[in-house]
């Protein structure tokens, strides 16, 4: 399975308080027809991720609106899957082309977060979880990853507080030098243990923001984009679910879901682990950077502290992981960080990363998370002549 | 393109007070499995339409609860466009299949409505409108379509108050011969005319209730439903959209999108509408069904009332429409609408539809539209033997 990214687009990752939810998803859209110097009646369907438009700004049926905002009545429609919504676009965009329905595929993913107040926003998040189970006890992500966090630093306790802070320490290095990112500061490990605590062990630091913004990306079939040079193929595609309520999970120090997506997405490209130059991974907390390292099979299960050790994980490293900033500094746009992802795949692919570019790097993946593991999708990224 | 239906699950229509969301989704998950005598792990991949859930329980990521209902890790995702949610599900498992994905796929649409007040839910719909040009000035549902009632009687005055109120007659005809349906008795047409007034000139009995349901279906690849001997296939999928806010339409007495859809599934079946022998349609208010039968081509544009002129919509006549009942009679939670209608579909093709069987029918359509008609979604169902 091949299919070629024609173009990408992306809106700076912020509070966009001049943008509403349409013209943030329009501005990538007509960033990504840009890229690939296409006109909008060459789209034969479109893809688009949205999690919280419903309750955050009273709109649904996104597909329609992606659909109008470029003038066409071509087949259109909205997928949720959490925080995982972009990449489940992603990957009902390659089935599109897979299954002769469409050549060529728009895919878009986009959120507007910053026009509530926060409590709003974590309201709204917590319907990823299980309601009846979690959210109708009062718990919210910050509290289920702080759970991850403590199971996974009892039984593993190589991972330490200082290196857990290290994911953000570097994903801020990372976004300093990304200019689409929320954050382009870097900071130190201090900064993220002296910082206020928000769901113990987790700071402020060790969570995500909340950001507008919006990424979009154009696919074709791999005819049609072998015909027009493109050099950038998705070639393989994971999807795996499991129970939305941590209570019902096997293990609370690994998601399988996770390993389960990678697996399936690295049999379809027909690649190892060994084969991947980069990861774009989800990070909504430092402690879900660890569990995705784990579950790509950078490292072994409980030995992901080794790559922060070893500061493996910068872009110069031998293993990148978010050389965009990551969902803790590029920001976290639910919906549009599984097409950020794919966005900055494609421009480490093109090498057009700039100061944070991965040298000679032709594989690379991306690893989108919904909930606290409930969906799991990893999509494969290869450089093709 | 064929894709067989294994099997098909309902829930009763209405106010279901004893099971919650998931419990719908899973009762109608097993009444599926059941009918095609499957187990789920036989189960590739699942779709799943939801609308509201968000709003209105405060729970999203429905994908992962359909996979967690049946102890899966495959994959698993909410599509969402309005009232058409379960319909697009359909055609994400048509093109799942058709991408070589999977074979074996379960489709659902679910909607738990009652639990909150009808302002909620009220307010909840109007996410499928254009919440910026529509919903913040005031414009309810009702209103949409009591505005689209009141273009298309003042251009085309032959659909007199007293036809249109045949709708709804009809459709309680029907309903009144299913058990499934949330109104098992008849009406006439004084019943519709001299009800409280909703929307000027709909009534009470113009529209269709707030329903709580689930519906699913399971399709297979040709070679394996021939295999297990299926009779039922779905043999077109057409989908088109338009704008979000009927400000923004061409035409206000005529869905454009409606009209494209069909179009498009009759090309990909290779049918007129002269082959149908039964159809499906979105009777979200009455005046929804006037319009679907002029898109599916029954009749010429303002000439639908002839049909109910001369009863021939009833499911004896000679253009039966609703078996159902329709979203009138039979109910509507919102997103299970799309898979009933290919329930209802399955069952007429296979001779189970009891007191309201359509003798001899080999083809038949299910008409979905999302919202005022921003998303239209039309299937071919064909009996092979």
């Amino acid at each position: 399975m091949k299919v070629g990214v024609l173009g990408i687009g992306i809106t700076k990752f912020g509070e966009i308080w001049e943008e509403g939810l349409r013209e943030l998803l329009l501005d990538a859209q007509l960033r990504a027809l840009n890229d690939a110097k296409m006109e909008p009646k060459q789209i034969d369907a479109l893809y688009t991720g949205n999690m919280c438009a419903d309750s955050l700004s009273g709109q649904l049926h996104i597909g329609a609106m992606a659909a109008e905002n470029l003038n066409l009545d071509k087949p259109s429609i909205r997928v949720e899957g959490a925080c995982a919504s972009g990449s489940l676009a992603l990957r009902q965009g390659v089935h599109s082309i897979a299954s002769g329905d469409a050549d060529i595929v728009m895919v878009s993913g986009v959120e507007k977060m910053t026009d509530v107040s926060t409590e709003q926003v974590t309201t709204a998040l917590m319907g990823a979880g299980d309601e009846e189970l979690e959210g109708f006890n009062g718990l919210t992500f910050p509290g289920l990853y702080a759970l991850l966090a403590k199971a996974y630093m009892h039984k593993y306790p190589a991972l330490t507080r200082e290196l857990l802070a290290e994911v953000s320490v570097k994903n801020h290095f990372h976004g300093a030098r990304n200019p689409y990112a929320q954050f382009q500061n870097e900071i130190n490990i201090d900064t993220v243990i002296n910082a206020t605590m928000v769901a113990d062990p987790l700071t402020l630091f060790d969570c995500s923001p909340i950001t507008d913004g919006a990424a979009s990306i154009i696919l074709a079939s791999e005819a049609t984009a072998k015909k027009l040079g493109t050099e950038v193929y998705i070639t393989g595609s994971g999807l795996a679910n499991d129970s939305l309520s941590l209570a019902r999970r096997k293990s609370l120090t690994r998601l399988d879901a996770g390993h389960a997506a990678a697996q399936r997405a690295y049999k379809q490209a027909g690649i190892t682990v060994k084969d991947i130059n980069f990861a774009e991974v989800h990070d909504c907390f430092s402690i879900a950077e660890i569990y995705a390292v784990e579950a790509l099979g950078f490292a072994k299960e409980g030995e992901a502290y080794k790559l922060y050790k070893d500061k493996q994980t910068y872009f110069d490293g031998k293993n990148p992981i978010n050389t965009s900033g990551g969902l803790k500094a590029c920001g976290h746009p639910v919906a549009a960080t599984g097409v950020k992802q794919a966005v900055e795949a494609t421009m480490q692919l093109r090498g057009e990363a700039g100061l944070r570019q991965v040298k000679g790097a032709t594989t690379g993946v991306t690893y989108n998370v919904g909930g606290s593991g409930a969906t799991a999708c990893v999509h494969v990224f290869k450089k093709m002549k």
